[in-house]
């Protein structure tokens, strides 16, 4: 057998813990499938006093994960205290450059500074692992860098933040407000006491930067995302995409389009019977349509200690069976230096079907004004309806739209045209629909 | 960049000519990827004048795959002619001897003789790989060996066959008999002229022992499956289902259970809002519940030149991006000498739910004594109707029982006393439940 791989863990929250405990735990069986040991050997961590419910006081002990990251006498470093910069940044690339493999989950690091990691660790021959950065458990990263080598990726998207998918669908089953459900999640440890991060879709936009270099082969874009949060949608949006087939999720997605790469996170429409529409509460899903393969759609717990653990482990187990030489699986799924530049299509020329929420005046013509203005922007309807609960003569009415395909910048004058109208309550609520294969 | 990786292809068939055809014309992007080229420079098929669509006049052609593992200058053997025996079979065994790798896409030969060949790659110290044995494009195998390491897996099951799922799905969705349903499949290629092998769980049985290996740690028990098909499923099964909430699908299940490793291939009722019953058509999913990562599922294409093709290449690009030395992946998830002696649970000792239909004559008391026979085999129940549709005084009458989790000799005793008391009419029908987590 092989020498025991030496492993650093720097943080020891909720998820290093859980991977000290777990490799501990089955260190018997770890050896069995990697051919070889894995011994914790170092750890980093401010508090050294807190009960963490693991035993560490064999192993080597740094107050500075940088420090370790420079001097620990290991050959991984696996960097689990979150942040894109400071400590851990500074931590990464000194193992990095000191020649040591490094597998981490914080997808903050990796969204801001990922290609230059990359090509660190590329010019040294050591592994950058990072399964746990994207959607917890759900081994996306390996299908994207390795099962789908060689495919043309057209479109990656999926449900990556548990606390809004959580929010969305208890709204939904219970009937509850927005901010209800927040408070539910947070009351769960579903939800951050500062939920923003969440709920405004930045959480979604670093996860879905890293799906989009993998798909397409380009640099990491995580500013050039497209980004609205879910903390407008309402419990009308939800009725009326229940009576329309469909469902809300907070999407990331990224598709490949002539103008350039669109990456936007957003409220999503998806039909009712698509096998994404199905994926509740915390759960994640992954899809990736490609054009040898064809739809791939992976589902699973997208956060939690163990969860996350497991992905760390896997890329553990990973470097503790290869033997890297010269070659070796590129960190962005091609070698950083032939990423190529992101070219960004903007979010207007984005085509797709649109459903619009207007609140208007009980007014004779308004249904007219409202089909009108969105002829005069060629945009074709699939329906349009005034929501049945509401009409009280007199009272401002509701008018839902759905459109098919047709362009974002068309909808955006529309609506201005609409606005000019004079009869509009309150701004008009807009959800695009996205269309999986299957539905 | 290194020297190229140079392939021999055996066999080409749709599978064969998909990745032939791909290999050439994404040469650019798998040698940027891959960090080397990957050339095919020899192919063996029976008939060296068919059109395949391909050019192959520049690469050395070989009418006996066996002569073209024992002495092809290639570094991989790509097996894509199927049978669990003869050439394949003498091929691989040749190739792996001769310390090539080896990528195949056949099922059979892996659960006929998967372990001795795993023993044989790993003596060699080369890579024997085989995404595309199970469930086509879906990575599972990748999850199960590489991503789950570590995890202790307690079940895993899925939709293997896209023949019957598209059977079943079409059956529900149109209302026609399995007949008829059938002839549709043969007659879009979905189904072989004599689909048994399909239809009666034999494919489903081969994949599934692959999977039971590399999630249990077990020898590969091909044999030792309990087998039931579709064939016996009638719309009237599937009628049933729908009103209780459940589809149906043909799962291949394996589980630990306290006596042992229960394996098992049938029609399935699933609870209709769970992701895996919206899983239709030719769709393959695949569905691993383990103690640290919680439950993945996993949803493609099951089949088809292309996406199995897809899988191969991701095969070849693990090898082209490794550089095998004494550590590398074991075959089957832990080294052939380390698999566990396969410890079979009988069906009888199966516990789950169950759906009962009975077609029974009209006659006072039946409802009470079908109600006896079942509490004096201690099976609880969660519901008992008469089918409403059939409620013509005289004739004979649908009985349909759901049962709670309760022993499979349970059920059987249960039936054999129904049967002794003269009230039914034909067969009994019994479908399991299984529940996935989510529902």
């Amino acid at each position: 057998m092989a020498d025991a791989l030496k492993i650093g863990v720097a943080g020891l929250g909720t998820v290093g813990a859980s991977l000290v405990r777990i490799l501990h735990q089955r260190r018997n069986e770890l050896a069995v499938s990697c051919g070889r040991a894995i011994e914790v050997v170092a750890v980093s961590a401010r508090d050294r006093t807190r009960d963490r419910g693991i035993d560490v006081s064999s192993v080597t002990w740094y107050e500075n994960p940088v420090e370790m990251a420079k001097s620990a006498d290991i050959d991984v470093f696996v960097e689990l205290m979150g942040g894109a910069t400071g400590a851990a940044s500074d931590a990464v690339e000194a193992a990095l450059s000191r020649g040591l493999h490094v597998v981490t989950a914080n997808k903050a690091l990796l969204a801001r500074n990922g290609v230059a990691l990359a090509a660190l660790a590329e010019e040294k021959g050591v592994l950058l692992n990072y399964e746990a950065a994207v959607a917890g458990g759900i081994p996306v990263i390996k299908a994207l860098r390795e099962s789908l080598t060689g495919n043309t990726v057209n479109r990656v998207y999926g449900i990556m933040n548990g606390t809004c998918n959580y929010i969305l669908t208890k709204m939904e089953k219970e009937g509850l407000s927005f901010e209800a459900c927040l408070k539910e999640a947070q009351r769960l440890g579903y939800a951050e006491a500062d939920p923003a991060f969440d709920i405004e879709g930045n959480d979604t936009a670093h996860k879905l930067s890293i799906l989009t270099t993998l798909a397409f082969g380009s640099q990491i874009a995580a500013d050039d995302i497209y980004l609205e949060g879910i903390t407008n949608i309402s419990i009308e949006d939800i009725h009326a995409a229940a009576e329309l087939g469909y469902r809300i999720k907070l999407l990331g997605v990224a598709q490949r389009t002539e103008t350039g790469i669109e990456q936007r996170v957003h409220p999503t429409m998806v039909p009712q019977n698509s096998v994404i529409a199905q994926v509740d509460g915390v759960t994640n899903a992954v899809a990736i349509e490609s054009d040898i393969l064809g739809e791939l759609l992976m589902v699973g717990p997208g956060a939690g200690g163990n969860a996350t653990a497991s992905a760390v482990l896997g890329d553990i187990a990973d470097i503790a069976k290869s033997r890297p030489g010269q070659q070796m699986v590129p960190v962005l799924g091609r070698p950083a230096k032939a990423l190529e530049t992101y070219r960004r299509a903007q979010i207007q020329s984005h085509e797709g079907g649109y459903f619009i929420r207007l609140t208007v005046e009980d007014r004779t013509g308004v249904f007219a004004s409202i089909a009108t203005r969105m002829a005069e922007n060629r945009i074709s309807l699939e329906s349009i309806m005034q929501h049945s609960k509401q009409l009280e003569p007199g009272k401002p009415q509701t008018i839902i739209l759905v459109t098919h395909a047709t362009r974002e910048d068309s909808v955006r004058r529309a609506i201005d045209a609409i606005k000019s109208e004079g009869y509009l309550r309150g701004e008009p609520q807009v959800i695009r629909i996205e269309r999986p294969k299957d539905a």
